[in-house]
């Protein structure tokens, strides 16, 4: 196979996480090492930017910030909810396709990288077709990136392991203040975390349980549906026992009928407007309203994926290393193909075990619009919490801490000069 | 003067915050230097335990114990919102303080602490008056604790440091996520944090700008009255010039009739039951109604006042000086006063101002029940933002992190032993 020789396009799509900009920072960092490579472009705001043209030059971004994209949260480059959806829309698909292939070649892309999720994944198995099809010489390899966890294939999900490690610490650290404000009247506080179909997200903060009176008490899976009646049984009982009960809830919890609890069509304001709420705030008003317990809500929203004060260093580096894992595919002659993370369990002489962590590649054929869910094995019995097996799979997940560079108290992130790529094309349509 | 020898007791009041322990702590840590203190007892859940005569012994405690609680959030001793009520309840006061002062001497109480906000200053004071009126000898000093940062005279309250430290680096963080997704639709995302009277907490976030057009972009405060229409017009001016924009506000957020925007009473589900919900929900309602764009909220709840993971080292090592100070002041003679911070700016050859830290007392009497707000001068003339005078009072309160002890991959707080102090009193009726 004649080597192939050109500029190398990365891109982010999709809800932004705390490392996902680590992983731009490995394709970059490896790019670097192959002088196949020539030049280092980021498209704005993933496919949506791409098909304008908004190209930058990483290659004139400053090494420190390039560097700070290890510890800066969201999507430095941009992202994008934009999907080239041959199902739906085939017309405008195409027409998409035959505008990435001009850019591409306009600016002699032979590398494409694209961090995202399931529709992300999905786009980039698209493009590896196309190219083929079109006899474009490409190299294509989707990075994986979800805080949701719900790719296939892979250990893990760069950003899932932060998410979980901030979740966890905040519901241990509301658990000790609800705790130390306990009084026989009895407390509940519900904090609603993000997740709308796959629960990993809420499952996650059972590792804040240090014993198995620890908060939290309950955690809600959309998965298994909510009955009012076990759950208000629950929490009573909790309340009675420990005087407070915390519970998390993931935001797409529903019931037996698969509607959301949070999107209640019941609730409206005076205009007959609905109103907005979260399934925390339904929760609390049938716990308050049932139980007479005074109940609180939390709603951690776009913080959580954002946390990246408080990252899982374990998280950053393997999203580091898909990115670089990525571009040595590539280089290897790879397409179509995303990285994955492999999951090596080290015993030492002591009998303590270890992870080393590694990195394959998995055909994106197969992962495309795969959602990976929580096997109803690590649940207990009752569907109130995960169990051992569940906490064995993400411990590891959270190890060790990423360290943000402070500037007076706070995180200083970083933000890219973004010098754009002269356009060679006529504006988009 | 003949020097007072005898037992002390330490208790938390009110809502906890990420600091208050670091005060118990200062309070262990300097009694342990003065021989005329002979046993040091914690008061669980404050006065209420106290009336019950819910003591432990402190210097019971694993060293490493007293030492982790410079780093663990909540109230370590329990905490309570019970209080002793001579206005309203003069009956049940007099009963109290009977029954507290036959606690006091059924141990040999000598010297009491009780780390809390407004109320429990007034506590503090009114049980320092029933001393001298009982000829009882008892030095009672105030320790400042409150998230919301509205006692008088001490330059801040423990608690508030670490509260804006990390709601601003979630609201940087909140910012550079949502800046990433904008798109020319636009987009808002609302930041509910506490402070139901007073805006220090909602006002401390302007620390996350660097710039004037980094995130937040609107601070609602409780002591400005919320006009609809020029919130609007200014969301829609930020969201012109961004694309996106982030708004934080304080939970008692008011308008010009002085009713909580976050408690309308216009909210009722489908069987006329109030729905629960916050100034953040109200806010995004209106945004998403009468401006269509896409809003989303995030509400911290319990979480700021407890994220020790992040809190700041000023902060704790203020709290902590003022648990120390409390104690000299009370073996030196003084009682019915309470702790203040002190600020001393010194400047270097350089020029550079930073701020050394000291505390000082204040008469009980002149702190109890009077509540500080901020100065409108601080605040922009349009009411939207905190000016320079503000965030140069607040920029020293965040400067270094705490650091608490972590295993495996979580924050290792610590829990008391609690060994209960043998009753000498039979139970409260």
């Amino acid at each position: 196979m004649a080597e192939l020789v050109g500029n190398l396009l990365v891109a982010q799509s999709g809800g932004p996480t705390a490392v996902i900009n680590a992983s731009v920072a490995g394709v970059i960092h490896e790019a670097g090492r192959h002088e196949c490579i020539e030049e280092i472009y980021g498209g704005l705001n993933g496919i949506f930017g791409i098909l304008r043209e908004d190209l930058i030059d990483l290659n004139d971004e400053k090494a420190k910030a390039i560097e700070g994209m290890r510890f800066t949260p969201a999507a430095a480059l941009g992202t994008c909810r934009y999907k080239v959806d041959f199902k739906k829309k085939p017309e405008k698909a195409a027409q998409d396709m035959d505008r990435l292939f001009q850019v591409f070649a306009a600016h002699n892309i032979r590398f494409f990288f694209y961090a995202g999720g399931n529709d992300s994944q999905d786009t980039s198995h698209k493009i590896h077709e196309e190219a083929i099809k079109r006899g474009y010489d490409l190299r294509v390899i989707g990075v994986p990136k979800t805080i949701d966890n719900d790719l296939p294939y892979t250990d893990s999900c760069p950003g899932y392991g932060s998410v979980i490690k901030y979740n966890a610490a905040t519901v241990m650290e509301i658990g000790v203040d609800v705790g130390s404000m306990a009084t026989d009247d009895g407390s509940c506080c519900i904090v609603e975390v993000m997740g709308r179909s796959a629960g990993w997200i809420a499952a996650g903060t059972v590792l804040a349980k240090r014993s198995p009176i620890d908060p939290p008490h309950i955690i809600l899976l959309p998965e298994i549906p909510f009955e009012e009646e076990k759950f208000l049984a629950k929490v009573k009982e909790t309340v009675a026992a420990f005087k407070y009960c915390i519970v998390v809830v993931g935001e797409g919890l529903k019931n037996a009928a698969g509607e959301e609890i949070g999107a209640d069509k019941t609730r409206v304001d005076a205009f007959g407007h609905p109103v907005l709420s979260g399934a925390a705030d339904r929760l609390a008003e049938i716990v308050q309203g049932k139980l007479n317990t005074k109940t609180r809500t939390v709603k951690l929203g776009y913080a959580q994926r954002a946390a990246a004060h408080f990252a899982s260093l374990t998280d950053a580096n393997n999203a580091f290393a898909c990115g670089e894992a990525a571009v040595r595919a590539a280089v290897e002659g790879k397409s179509g193909y995303m990285v994955k993370i492999v999951r090596n369990p080290v015993t030492d002489a002591a009998g303590r075990t270890t992870i080393k962590w590694s990195t394959d590649i998995h055909p994106l054929a197969e992962v495309a619009n795969v959602e990976h869910f929580i096997a109803r094995d690590w649940i207990d019995e009752d569907g109130f919490l995960p169990n051992d097996k569940f906490i064995e799979y993400a411990r590891p997940l959270i190890e060790g801490e990423v360290k943000p560079i402070m500037e007076g108290g706070l995180p200083k992130y970083v933000t890219l000069e973004k010098n754009r790529v002269d356009k060679q094309l006529s504006p988009l349509a």
